[in-house]
C-alpha cells in the first residue's frame, strides 16, 4: 500500500453484533459489513470504540476479521482496531491484520497505565511497528483521551511520523477538540486524519483532512458519503443539514446502544440490541423516543431484515 | 476452598521481570516468587498493577502462572489478576487460574468503557462467575478507580455478595480512600478486604480487614509481615515506624519503576530494571537518590543475586 492508497472519505466503526450468550456473531457481522460497503462506506473501521471492540476477546477479533474477508469484503477496505494494553497482544492483532491484507490498523495507546511519558508512549507504538516489521503496515493512531484515559500528544505524533514516515499513515481524533484535530492536520500533512464526527468532516476536508470515522455512519453512511462527495460544492449545505439533524437526535442517547437500537428497529432483527457488558441496551422508552425523534428529523433507513442477516 | 481459607496477611503484587526484548521472563519470575514466600509473604497477587499485568499478553500471563506452579510455588498461594476489558478474555484467564488451583483471582472491572451503569458493572462480574461455573472460584474484586478509570461502588459490591456469597471472596481497595475501605470492611464482613498499602494494614485489621496487598511488599515483605504479625500488640508501633520510613522514601518515585530499581540494586541483577512500555525505568540519578534515601531510612535487603535468579 502506498501513501496515495491511504483511507479517505467516510469510514464506519462497524457495530459488532452479539448472540444472546454474548458471543461475537460472525454471520450477522459479515452481512452488516457487506451492506455498509453497498451503502457507500469508503472503509470499515471494525473494532473501534463504537464496535465494543474492547469487549471482544482477542481470538474473537481475529476470527471475525478472517470471517468478513472470507465473506467477500476486500481486506483493503478494513481498518481494524488492534491496540490493546499489552504490547504482545497488540503485535499479535496487528500482524494478523497486516497478513490478511487489511488496508490499515487503528491503534489505541496502551490505556491502563495513565500519564505515560512521551518516551513511554513513543516506545509503545515504535515497538509495535518494529516487531510487526512489515512494509505493508499502515498504522493509524487512535486519539481518544476521554475514553481511553491516555491520549497521543502532538509531540509524540511528531516523533512517530519522523521515525516511521512510511508506516504511520493517519490518525483518528475522537477527542472532539477541533483545535487538536486542526493542529494534527496542519502539522502532519502526510497523515490521513479523521475527526470522529461528520459534524467536522467538511471542516477537516477544507484544510486537508481525510474525511470522518463516525459512530452514526453505522446507520447513516449513505447520507454522510453523499455529503462528503460534495464537500466543496454548494449542495454541501443542504446535505449537511440533513446529516446534522440525524446526528443531533442520536446525541441525546448513549451512542453505542443508540446505534444498536436503530439497527434493530430498521432491520427488524432484535438480536442487534444485545450489548456486551459493561454496556447495556436502551430501555424500551428510550428506544421509542429515539426512533420517534429520528422519524421526525426525516430519517429513513432500508436494511436487510432479520432473515437475510441471520 | 472454604471461606476460612480465604487470603489474609500480606500479599505481594509481584513484579514481573522482562527480558531485554520485553518478553515476560519466567525463570526470574519463578525465583522471585519463591523468594517472596521464603521472606514471609502470605500470598502472591501476581499480575496486579505493580506487576505491569496489563502490559503482559494473555498467553504470557497463563504461561507464567503455569511456570511458577511447576517451579514449586503452591497454587493456593496465588491470587492472579485476571480482569481484562473483554468478558471472554477474563473468563479464559479466570478459568485457567481456577483449574490450576489458584487460591483466588483478583478481577478488575472491564475498564475501557467509562461510567458503566450499576447493572452493566454487576453483569460484568456476574457473567464471569456464571461462565467459569466452578465452585472453587474465589473472586476478589479489584477497586482502583484512579488507574482503571472504572471503580466498583458499594451498591454493586452489595449485589454481587448477595448473588454469589460463596464466590465473591474479597476486595482489594487501591483507591487510597480510607472511608471507602472502611465502608467495605464494615458493610461486607464476609469479604476479605485489603487496602493497597501497609500504611492502612493495621487500621484495616482493627476493624476486620484482612491485611494488605502492597507494592512495596515486593522489597519489604519481611518487615510488613512482622508488622502484621503483631498488629494488636504494643510492638506494632515500632515496627510500623520502620515500615513507614521505607514506604515514604518509595512514595517519592513512580512506584512500579522504583520497585524494579530497588530489586535490581539489591539483587545485583540489572535485568530487573526493564519495564514494558508505556512505563519507563528511573533515571540513573533517580535510582541513586532512591537507594540513598532507603539506606538513610535504615533499609537493608539481602536478595539472591543475578546468578541465582537467572
Amino acid at each position: 500500500m502506498t501513501q496515495s492508497e491511504r483511507f479517505t472519505g467516510v469510514l464506519v466503526p462497524a457495530s459488532t453484533p452479539f448472540t444472546p450468550d454474548l458471543q461475537a456473531d460472525g454471520a450477522r457481522f459479515n452481512a452488516f459489513c457487506r451492506w455498509l460497503l453497498d451503502e457507500g462506506a469508503d472503509g470499515l473501521a471494525i473494532f473501534g470504540t463504537t464496535s465494543e471492540a474492547n469487549s471482544v476477546g482477542l481470538q474473537d477479533r481475529m476470527r471475525l476479521t478472517e470471517g468478513v474477508v472470507e465473506a467477500g469484503v476486500p481486506a483493503a477496505k478494513l481498518l481494524p482496531g488492534t491496540g490493546t494494553c499489552a504490547l504482545s497482544d497488540t503485535v499479535m492483532l496487528t500482524r494478523h491484520a497486516v497478513e490478511l491484507g487489511c488496508g490499515g490498523v487503528l491503534v489505541l495507546p496502551p490505556f491502563y497505565y495513565k500519564n505515560p511519558s512521551d518516551d513511554g508512549l513513543f516506545a509503545s507504538f515504535a515497538e509495535v511497528i518494529e516487531r510487526v516489521g512489515d512494509a505493508r503496515l499502515q498504522l493509524y493512531l487512535y486519539h481518544f483521551p476521554q475514553m481511553a484515559g491516555v491520549g497521543i500528544p502532538l509531540s509524540v505524533i511528531e516523533r512517530l511520523v519522523k521515525a516511521y514516515p512510511d508506516q504511520v499513515a493517519g490518525l483518528k481524533d475522537s477527542s472532539g477538540d477541533w483545535s487538536n484535530t486542526e493542529a494534527v492536520i496542519r502539522n502532519f500533512p502526510s497523515l490521513h486524519t479523521f475527526p470522529s464526527s461528520e459534524a467536522r468532516a467538511v471542516d477537516a476536508l477544507k484544510i486537508g483532512g481525510a474525511g470522518c470515522i463516525s459512530a452514526s455512519a453505522n446507520i447513516n453512511v449513505r447520507a454522510i458519503r453523499a455529503l462528503i462527495d460534495v464537500w466543496d460544492k454548494p449542495e454541501m449545505e443542504e446535505r449537511n443539514k440533513a446529516v446534522s439533524a440525524v446526528r443531533k437526535v442520536m446525541e441525546g442517547y448513549p451512542i453505542i446502544a443508540a446505534v444498536k437500537a436503530v439497527l434493530a428497529h430498521y432491520s427488524g432483527d432484535d438480536a442487534w440490541e444485545t450489548l456486551a457488558p459493561p454496556l447495556t441496551k436502551l430501555s424500551a422508552g428510550q428506544k421509542a423516543a429515539l426512533i420517534g425523534g429520528l422519524t421526525e428529523s426525516g430519517f429513513a433507513l432500508t436494511m436487510p431484515g432479520a432473515s437475510k442477516a441471520a
